[in-house]
């Protein structure tokens, strides 16, 4: 009765960016801007620390859109990256579509700008076609608080989890053990307050 | 075992815009007066883009509810406009009903004043006979936000689909290239920071 | 697949108002206490007003709980008042179980203090015993808005109905014909938005 | 020992608005985009209202910053526009103090984005020279509350008084007889709760 | 160096209400409608409890702006009320300053709607003809904080005291042996909280 | 159609404080220090109150995570205590499981650091398992409003009840008669505002 | 021209705990009611630990008041604690003012409930006696924050100067030096994530 | 009348970060960390830009409040660094205050953790010593709001002039054309709006 345990899994798992453009970017008002920079470079520097294909995707980016923000065209220089001429939902441009389905994984995590449109539409597309979907919430950005309630319950209901970065990063790992310095890393740089956490562990640890 | 993904369709959505009247818009405090504006403007402005048949409705205007905004009656002048002598759901006046079903169309987006009255309960009679609702949340107004979540928990587990009128346009317009002129116009007119985008992108793009 | 739309009757219904104590009182801080006395008061208001068979109970009474808001006593001399000698639960009291079904209601209308208890476990224990339950949220109060979400969202997956006492005023009402008045009254007494517009209106009717 | 009353006369009034620029706007957080927008505008309709000299300055508006959003440029195609080179303080720039004094004002209204530095540099200057100088706290906006409070401090402290554009626009009018339909207008255009007064108002003194 | 402290003294104080009118009751928005309701009722009926002169005054009432809340002039039907035919500055209207002079009063409790114009402009008039100003900050209501904050600054900085009606009454009242009964029944009407208090502690004494 | 029921008894329910460790406290953002502080010992204090077989473990100790607080050592010497070499989901640790197994509980009270992981892996995991899981919630933190959000919303989901400390006490405990003395010290001590109404009656009472 | 710096010394500092009553304490909703305990008991300990002559009143702790909370009591069995027979300033009473001036101190550290009279009104008053007044905000609370801040206001402009306990604590003990035990066993006790760092040093310290 | 206007100036002014540690940083929370670390990091960097001189401090090092976050150790290798042994107050330590008299700077740019001890006390002594202090408020940072109200009326009533690091650099530029890059390039690297901004600019005027 009750929506299944759907676990991340790093062989099933695959990431897709959507429409992270610097105009765009400015319509996000729901996190803060140091915040939501973090967050999304957090998603972008986990995909690559666990290895997950990435399909980055912009839409009309010739245009007041602006172009992808450049951190993330340099992290992934050989991911597939759709430019969309016009579609507003990614999931209606077909090299998307192919680029997803070629990375041959079951499990997405989608994060993008705005959350109701640039996330929630390709999201119920591929709930639709039995992809699992997880929306990363703190790295998809929108215009204020109601809009994102909005647009979770609409993808939440039709199936979709909702992860934020964190814990799509801890539910992949599993076990520290199998990288402790490389998780370490990625926290390191993406949460001042375990940043702070490991400075003075290893400080009195070096010390004494 | 989720709900299904209903995706918009401009050949099958009507606009029901439910007692924006002069009165009873003192009453919503959920939302800031100078957002609540824009946003009703929007709605309407978007049902006039993509000429969606639109029903308008009041509630007891001859008392203190008083009358519907001028702005909406000026921009629907040909709209079936039903003055309700004394229905608090919209549902219960046949005149309503009957305009609904002229309109000939299965996916409803409602709006209006206030959120858990007079958009919930044609709502919820609507989803009752089958209408695929969606409810444009920003575009309806009530006394704090603790009612609003009250209201849209409740059309929310009826079957309703939360939107905002953003994510609305996006979804009826689906590729830019159909129009890009008119839905940048339609942004530029409701979102500031859109506009702006604009303003700077056609300068530089025309300065050079 | 929804939860169905049940509609409230005023033939139908039965108000239970669950400890709201001079003690309990101070514990609420999820609503301000100007607003939270205008709420408890309205809908004591409209029971009356709607003649709804009304049950009233408290918890431990004698203690540091304190006696029932002697506002509640006053307005309804007649109504069962079953004051629990221990249960916290008030469907465990079976006095208070019998005085429910005395009433031949099925719709259940609960409010009370805190909400995740007083309201919460009645509230469960009337469901899984077929009654229809809707919560008077903003007559309910509790520590904080932490709380208060854990607390709806439980009842609300449960199947009850979340509504706000003018909701529910409306939903029983149907047609301001039935009772311009009336109606007009309860909303000026506990609507200072709405008194201003019955003020402003009349006012200017009356001068011209 | 306290500050003196200092009330403002629209003869001896100027209005300053600095650096309204479509990129920099990105950058205001401390107010929402749809009121800070209209606050603008509302300023920039009371200075035309009321007559008062207007000088507009730009920031470095060939980079990033942006041109002066249109619609200002629009309204005042006959003010005095200076478009600093570089100075970030506009006080530093020749141009901009020469149009300032060669208004014959004494009291200044001072606006801009951002508040700390375009609005607070160029006040403090103007204090420092002898001129009355009064904020337009809410045509002026910033990157968030925390930076909005230091910034006020500072200039209130230095001898600045806080005011709103519907203070300014009262205390300049002085009597509603000196043109009711014209102020009324003003109103009507930015304050929607106003405006909802009037239409109803109206309706009713016309209907009846 | 600092300001000096003036208490308030119950032969020397006079209170001013500036424009509690039904319409511009509207436009309040930095208190909660139920808590504004009943501060404004609070201060009336300390002024009544005190025997303070008190003085009513309202703007261009024949218009949108509405007539003064009913339960305002049925408390006091005999104070001097001052309908302005226009001035938006009380201070300006001579009937209004000869019914403050006629209380022979020095210290003035003022509140109104809005904050900076209706209560800002007689308070920095005043302050200015030498009386000793006593803002009721929450008996006044205005647009939004940041309007509210501009507006105390202003007066403050001016030598305005800022108090709240509680305060008022409590430095009024110097010793509950004046009257306990009196001044009890004068919170208990007004903080629920304290009503409470009341009657738990009457409760237990009683029924011992 | 609606989630069932589930009633907590104090014979078939057991506690798991997960990862309540001296260095993740410092990450939890969504609950201020005091007041989690407090929530957390109150969930322990009812444990052994009500003499709940608790399970407890921590993530990784011996680094930057840091010790299991001390008050929580202290108060369960003899509990099973598992500290879990690198395993981020407790449930894949087996000493974990078999620690849970061994309490011969089905109703499993769940609390941890941080929400998301640290609650959200377990419980999940739990609920698969045919457990029945109540996630209390304000003895579980993280780092954010949005995070907790999407937490809740994920376990919620999948079957899991959202209770807090208050509410499992008082679900536990059914009747007041089965122990005044105890339960009243237990919410004297973790509720300031119980434990003034226990000082306020028991004063009145004594003194009378 | 501006304040001059007055540095709390501990030979001639006093403290004066006003009306901390477990009645009074329902009103005040300010700051929340676990930390706000934290606070006041912060306080008193560090009264205790820098072995402050202290000093306590109540109000009319006889009635609805309800009496000093009884650590406070507990915590000072030999300071003087005066109960006012009805004087609201507690500086209308003469027993309190002669305690004070008994402690021969200059330096008052005040705080109390409500914090608009109870602290205000002493403080003022000491003030207008040439006493160096700190008013101690966090272990000071009232009904809402804009009653604070019109309080703060106003004791800030008359000379008080505004600190909290932990800044208190801090200049009065000037170097870790002069007792690092002591001073750190404070801050653990009321500091939860001062606590936490202790933990977390002295582990890995101890460990290594 | 008013404070005068200090305006900061690059040859005049040193930077004095006080016990940015890892420890104390968790006792942040009136700042969102991300936000928090990237104002340190800012004031920092401009520090460096400007070639200002720089004094670092540390409170009580070998103890929980840990070490200096390692990239200002990093990014000052040569400045002076005064690790105090006891002192609370940076000022009582005699290295610091030299360290301080050696740059020969009159402007003192004060930032720390926590604000109303480590920021607080150091400034007020150095007013008291004829040093133009600037607090630089969003690079301080302490436990929450009210601490931190309280904290900067103190200062600011003692003289010291509270701004925000965009602002003071801002002022210390004075002309964009003194270095276009440089200026740009630090806040690219701390705005993300602004970097946005750029890039769009740069993309735009590229491309065509």
């Amino acid at each position: 009765m009750s929506k299944p345990y759907k676990r991340l899994d790093k062989t099933q798992a695959a990431v897709l960016m959507v429409d992270h453009q610097a105009g765009l970017l400015s319509l996000v008002r729901d996190i803060e801007p140091d915040r939501f920079k973090n967050n999304v470079l957090a998603l972008a520097d986990l995909a690559k620390y666990f290895k997950l294909p990435t399909v980055l995707t912009t839409s009309f980016e010739d245009g007041p859109n602006g172009p992808l923000v450049p951190e993330l065209k340099a992290m992934f220089p050989d991911a597939p990256f759709i430019p969309r001429p016009g579609q507003i939902n990614a999931w209606d441009n077909e090299d998307f579509v192919s680029a997803v389905r070629a990375t041959g994984k079951k499990q997405l995590l989608i994060a993008g700008v705005v959350t109701e449109v640039c996330v929630a539409f390709p999201a119920l597309a591929a709930l639709e076609e039995g992809f699992d979907v997880f929306v990363v919430t703190d790295a998809s950005g929108t215009f204020n608080e109601l809009t994102r309630d909005s647009a979770w319950r609409r993808m939440s209901e039709a199936g979709a989890q909702l992860m934020t970065w964190f814990g799509v990063a801890c539910e992949l790992h599993r076990d520290w053990r199998n990288d402790i310095e490389g998780l370490g890393t990625l926290f390191s740089n993406h949460i001042p307050d375990y940043r702070n956490l490991i400075t003075a562990y290893t400080t009195v640890k070096g010390v004494k």
